[in-house]
């Protein structure tokens, strides 16, 4: 098991970046905790844990939009993680943008790039 | 001025990933607060806030490796941000590689890819 320095995150948790495997695209930035990071190590598919509810999360466990491991990088002080991923569905973002990162500083406005590729409503429908 | 969540972060701190404007290569993350994205969107210059020296950080500084603003993206829940870099001298790590996510998980270990392209002792000289 390849050790992380969660002691230097808060709360024990670090922060890790998914990127498209096929351009490099940034797709998104989730926390990690101990389990999230074993558990994509065992699994091969991105595992992160939610802050807002405060537990284990396997991305696209309600969207079906799961992210397969492709590469690891961890950084020099071993507390960041890059996840070099192929996205399935296409859309890594809760809005159903490819990207979360879809805004674009423009002066001091910011603009919208791209357009949605799924409906978040008809994806995350109530129970 | 845009204005992000630092509420979100803890100690009002957000991560920042910078990647070279040239081919989106993740080059680190580091952490911004209110007055290091102020500064960033107001000289063009990637600025941070340093954990360990708890001060701002004006990436560069000392190596020279200053990392020129291309382009910011702020992603969903603006609690997180892109910038995209023109990283001057090559490479963004305090260990002289390009990246700071120069380890790659191959099994149980970490592989180190590529060559550090300065000295980190002729650069970070004592003073």
């Amino acid at each position: 098991m390849i050790s992380l320095n969660f002691d230097k995150g808060k709360d024990g948790l670090l922060p890790a970046v998914a990127v498209d495997a096929t351009d490099g695209c940034v797709l998104m930035l989730a926390y990690i905790n101990q389990e999230a990071w074993e558990k994509t190590l065992a699994t091969g598919k991105a595992h992160y844990f939610s802050r807002s509810r405060k537990e284990l999360w396997l991305k696209g466990e309600t969207s079906g939009n799961v992210q397969i491991i492709k590469d690891i990088y961890v950084d020099c002080d071993a507390d960041a993680v890059v996840y070099r991923v192929e996205q399935l569905g296409g859309a890594a973002c809760h809005t159903g943008h490819r990207s979360c990162f879809y805004h674009r500083v423009m002066g001091d406005r910011l603009a919208i790039e791209g357009k949605p590729l799924f409906d978040p409503q008809e994806i995350y429908k109530k129970a």
